[in-house]
């Protein structure tokens, strides 16, 4: 067996077999298979496709291609996983709320890069926050207080990780077969044997297309039932960027109140929908209406605000600027961001909001930059609703005054108002 | 601009501007795009292709990377090139015919690679013999006796030497537009105004159909009009080797007899055939037939064997190897090829003779491998001839007389029998 007749028949559009797949990854995980032979071979497939069973094979490869977590000790574990957006900190107010109705949550997130921000860095606001612990730290805390959440420090799926920065080098990141197999190969290393996905689709996220949802969807559970893990995917609106604020520290503020009850509408709805089908997939609830009325509960009697401020805690994370956030630094500079004529929102472009983050400094454009945890941007107002000419929408907050500019020019056209009103949509689309 | 970008364009099939092109090919040659870059791109064209604009533009910029020569104080200079076959010796023999009839000759040659051999291999076969002559001492030969015989001293083409070295790596190399602009950027870089093409097809040749030595022949007519070259393409088959011999002595050989007048019917086909639309290209004359009486005269008068001595001499080579054939030493190894039943050669299938000369020791298989000059095999019948029961067909050449067995074995399947009478066929399949 050679890369070069992996190549040829790929580039012939013939399926390869599982030995293929596991030559490839293997060797080009130790380097033995050059940059250029990998290149020509991910722009094969992006151009010729995979089959089902290609697509099980290549991610359960990448999967074996280092460590993978057993986490059967703690019984059913539930993963879930967002497929990216902007503003999204589902994860920072599910998880706690899981972990209170006795969920075991052992829960790796990456940072952010490019427009879409990252759950570890969010985290990391609170000063003292360790996301760094050994696999020994997080298996401990699992166990007494039923919660951790670190950023990836085992060697999970490593093929993955050099597939992907290839990909990025050579405009085959939109490929569905390519983001099912990196998704769902880190999520069989993670070690959970079931996984609920949140399959974002918009402005926003990488799916740009309901359709385009479905199918990545309908991949990765495919992946899933042949690998043997129980995969739900709830497929959920990304057009204006999801709560109030986009930024680290502003999100980690907004995730405060969240636990605490003050929750944004779409917000409410991703978690009650995500929290109900994890629970289900758990084993503690069939009927989803009950598993949202748990949810509500949970969060009203105080239980989830508690576990957060537990696992804070537990992670050596400084509480007294959970329980008083106004500890928590604002951005130096704060621009005021209005129209000159009053109506109806129409659209909150998420994709630009998630540029103007980024560039305000909230975001990375490269895995080395540094982020400014106090950039961002928080809104007053959200899609459908009314604003008077003049009245604030939203606010811009950054350390670097000269970005303010440029800024707001960039955010401008990414909020359209209408005369007529606009009806709110629901962020749920399809639950595959 | 960006590579990126450039890629994308044409993952999704567009068109590239020729700045585009530019753009990679100039970056590409001096390493600021890096190999998997290129590799997915050369990739995306395979799989996408080229419009005719694109390939032209490909070709002027890979002619371009390098020095390009100038011969325009020569007058009209005439290019030849095959796109390589198994025992074809016809540059060798046709090139001193036409400085003889006074075209004047300045030919770059170049190394085998693979089951097909090279020019300056072979002739470097006779002691003395040098190929590396400055720009310089080429020009003065051709000035003073009007042919010079080198391989590539110029920095010619060096995207297209990349390109062609990472295609080989990546399963690239049979794409039709690759290689026509891969062909005619190196004949652009040459110098010649006008190039007549030897098409080869057949098994011993890249292009195994007629359909597709046709594609690309019309491709690189068009890059040659669309760059201001005169070009004829003459389509010959390549299904048993050429002549009667495969490796570099024993062609030397063969080129001396052929210059003498002792010529095999399908070199002479071929030497008559291309001569004659050079001689035509050159303003020498209208009608091909007439053209191939000129040739037949030349031969017979002695003045292309002469000007073969005269090139030999010119350029260091001992010509007493040339007037004494015997001289040349032949391998220390023999063994006899004969089939067990009598009938009619239906076939020598010339792609596994050119790996079987490669396997004694004629050919390389990587760039750096030592070539055996004596290697090689003569043939004693050619498709169509009669043989009776364990006459010999060929005789295999080597010094390593380990090679023989299985060298044997390859060869007894490359040549079939029939009962019944084959008819010889035409060696000019096309002219375009």
């Amino acid at each position: 067996m050679n890369i070069v007749e992996i190549i040829e028949k790929k580039k012939q559009k013939k399926e390869l077999s599982k030995e293929e797949i596991d030559f490839f990854i293997n060797n080009y995980t130790i380097s033995k298979i050059p940059d250029y032979q990998a290149a020509a071979l991910i722009m094969a497939i992006y151009l010729n496709g995979m089959t089902k069973q290609e697509i099980t094979d290549f991610t359960i490869s990448m999967a074996h291609s280092g460590d993978v977590l057993d986490l059967s000790d703690f019984g059913n574990v539930v993963d879930k996983h967002s497929t990216g957006g902007v503003g999204d900190k589902i994860t920072l107010i599910l998880m706690p709320i899981m972990a209170a109705l006795g969920i075991p949550v052992a829960k790796m997130s990456g940072r952010g890069l490019g427009f879409t921000g990252g759950t570890a860095d969010k985290i990391e606001s609170i000063p003292g926050y360790r996301t760094d612990l050994s696999e020994d730290e997080f298996r401990n805390n699992v166990k007494e207080i039923g919660i951790s959440l670190i950023t990836q420090t085992a060697n999970l799926a490593p093929a993955d990780k050099k597939i992907y920065a290839l990909r990025d080098t050579i405009s085959c990141t939109d490929s569905i077969p390519l983001i099912a197999s990196s998704i769902m190969s880190k999520k069989i290393a993670a070690g959970a044997n079931k996984i609920v996905l949140d399959v974002t689709c918009g402005s926003g996220a990488f799916m740009k297309t309901k359709e385009d949802a479905i199918e990545l969807s309908k991949t990765m559970k495919e992946i899933g039932e042949l690998s043997g893990k129980e995969v739900t995917c709830i497929i959920t609106k990304m057009d204006e960027p999801l709560g109030k604020t986009v930024g680290n520290k502003l999100e980690i503020i907004e995730t405060i109140e969240a636990l605490k009850g003050n929750m944004e509408e779409d917000i409410k709805e991703v978690v009650l929908t995500l929290g109900s089908y994890i629970l289900k997939l758990a084993g503690k609830g069939e009927n989803i209406q009950e598993n949202k009325n748990s949810i509500l509960e949970c969060i009203a009697s105080g239980n989830a605000y508690k576990k957060f401020i537990q696992l804070i805690e537990k992670q050596g994370g400084d509480i007294s600027y959970v329980e008083d956030i106004q500890k928590l630094n604002k951005a130096k500079e704060m621009l005021n961001i209005t129209k000159n004529i009053s109506g109806y929102i129409k659209k909150i472009d998420a994709e630009t909001i998630g540029k103007v983050a980024c560039f305000l400094g909230a975001g990375r454009n490269k895995k080395e930059d540094k982020i400014d945890m106090e950039a961002g941007i928080v809104f007053n107002k959200k899609v459908g609703d009314y604003i008077e000419k003049e009245e604030i929408i939203a606010i811009l907050y950054t350390n670097d005054i000269d970005k303010l500019k440029e800024a707001k020019q960039m955010i401008d056209g990414a909020i359209e108002i209408s005369n007529n009103p606009i009806e709110k949509e629901n962020m749920i689309l399809e639950i595959i």
